[in-house]
């Protein structure tokens, strides 16, 4: 069975796209911890971030390099912050999330409520920094 | 003044050195969330990640890569987790930290206190997977 990630690649799904490519997808990530919070997933379907040889791995790093650019123009934030747990969806993904201090990034914290106009707001605002 | 990151790489303070190329040091953080988390710092000075260009920020990651791989197969865990932060040294470096569940990656959680020689134990088995 594909995984949820899948199916937003595969537009089975909705999802708030921010950018792909050939490898990869960004898309604002649903539970956000703060606004622009970002997941980068990779199209080849792995459980394991480091399982990915090192060129499919160098080249999600320059799509999320990239992303994660746009992110710090777009959104106020004091720096874009980095998380990999990946224990819960079984398709590795990168967590870029706008950091405002340095608890920010504690996933047992209650998560934004953000309406769909929220959200569509945001994507816009980095996509156009993409 | 240099950072304390800059310390190690140049040797003025002590650490438990895991690998270390042209661009990049790898090392056990001293204040560790799980045995075997490892701080992976570019030798450029920068304080935000994403500030550093492509081509840099892709070299350390393919440190960081072999460096993840390899405390993967040292240091029993369901594998490596990932985090940026660094709001509290301006010198970038990424949080390479074996996981057991999820909530591992909590950076308000007490720290583990380990004596040098079990650092030392830690830094050796990942150093020959390296």
């Amino acid at each position: 069975m594909p995984s949820i990630f899948t199916r937003i690649i595969q537009r089975e799904i909705p999802g708030y796209i921010i950018a792909e490519n050939d490898d990869a997808i960004a898309f604002l990530d649903i539970n956000p911890l703060n606004e622009g919070h970002t997941l980068v997933v990779p199209k080849l379907e792995v459980d394991k971030l480091f399982d990915l040889d090192e060129d499919t791995y160098l080249k999600l790093q320059a799509f999320t390099h990239k992303v994660a650019q746009a992110i710090e123009k777009a959104i106020p934030c004091l720096r874009v912050g980095v998380a990999v747990i990946g224990i819960e969806v079984p398709h590795a993904h990168i967590h870029l999330i706008p950091l405002h201090s340095m608890s920010d990034i504690d996933f047992s914290r209650p998560k934004l409520n953000l309406s769909p106009e929220n959200f569509e707001e945001i994507a816009v605002k980095i996509r156009s920094e993409v």
